[in-house]
């Protein structure tokens, strides 16, 4: 069986979990939490993040590179476009999303969520603002340019439709909402993937997970 | 025509001329450097990175995507594998390559060869020392573990030889070259990866363009 090493609440774990449910595809979930030091787990994953898959002979590291193994290896229903344009276009997006946006989005989470909680220490605010301020405003002014008004991205519900959603989940655990008034594609597209079965069947282990439920 | 915005001697930018040359697919390089704050090219793309490329509606950034792009776009001869396990194997060397090795070799280039050139400055060389001594070897060592011995990786030359090599083709460029006592394997691959000929005519034209002709 398929074994996926992470945990609940990583945007990046998440997304796997959540193509592997609607794939319909059975998995083991071994619990490792990132940048571990664990000799063990740096022979499967160097960089010592989540999420990374071993699947018999074969170990991936990388969301991205695992959700586009998984959409390969169990074509349906398809997460990626099958248009080579419109596939690249999803590769970018998700690129991005799980680059720049996520490093923006996870430092929120980090500081006014995990290092409170795990760390017993305040949240530096004054990063905090430059982010929410100065840093996110031009990716989020870009997001809301690619987005459509009131449908997913690609007609379907796809990989590059949650991957843009996955870091506003975690930044919505620390209190930052997308501004639906600025950008409205962004903040509806955030809530339809939310609304989507499979994602909210996650959402709500993981807040079991992290002590939200 | 295809557009690739970007300037000879990145890393990045190298994999994408290097892939249009082998296809054989004509392009016009639009000179743009990276991180300015040219707010036209920030709407193509909002990291302000190279390369980017346009290709008539489309617009892509990110080198790894632009490659799978023209992989998927003009096929022969192909650059990924087609073994669902290889290619997504490919894709997890290449991400490692363009992330985590490529900040610190280009941390490296920077230092040595750009700080002095471009901003008169005296490189760093307790955080080059650093790098060389404590970051990079596990990197190596992982990277040893994953590429045979005396031939590409996959058989014939492809995109996961060329983005593992390429960030160490910049290092060579600030004196630093990987020790093919310790990591022959990733020693041998760079070399074979130089001695191919669209390689050489792209290295060629970029050490004309960085002045070390």
């Amino acid at each position: 069986m398929i074994k996926v090493y992470g945990v609940h609440g990583s945007p990046y774990v998440r997304k796997v979990f959540i193509a592997l449910d609607i794939k319909d595809v059975p998995y083991e979930i071994v619990r490792q939490m990132p940048f571990s030091e664990d000799a063990k787990y740096l022979k499967i994953n160097p960089l010592g993040k989540i999420p990374s898959l071993v699947d018999e002979d074969l170990t991936l590291c990388d969301s991205k590179v695992i959700c586009q193994y998984l959409d390969d290896a169990y074509p349906k229903p398809r997460l990626y476009p099958m248009r080579a344009d419109d596939w690249a276009r999803a590769l970018w997006y998700e690129d991005l999303a799980g680059g720049r946006v996520s490093e923006l989005a996870a430092s929120i989470f980090f500081q006014r969520f995990m290092r409170p909680l795990a760390f017993k220490q305040e949240p530096d605010e004054e990063l905090i603002a430059r982010i929410i301020e100065k840093d996110l405003p031009p990716m989020l002014d870009y997001l809301e340019s690619q987005i459509p008004t009131g449908r997913f991205i690609f007609g379907d519900f796809m990989m590059a439709d949650l991957s843009i959603a996955s870091p506003f989940i975690n930044a919505a655990y620390a209190g930052y909402e997308v501004d639906e008034s600025r950008w409205p594609n962004l903040a509806g597209l955030v809530a339809r993937v939310r609304a989507q079965p499979q994602v909210a069947a996650v959402l709500e282990k993981e807040q079991r997970a992290l002590g939200l439920d």
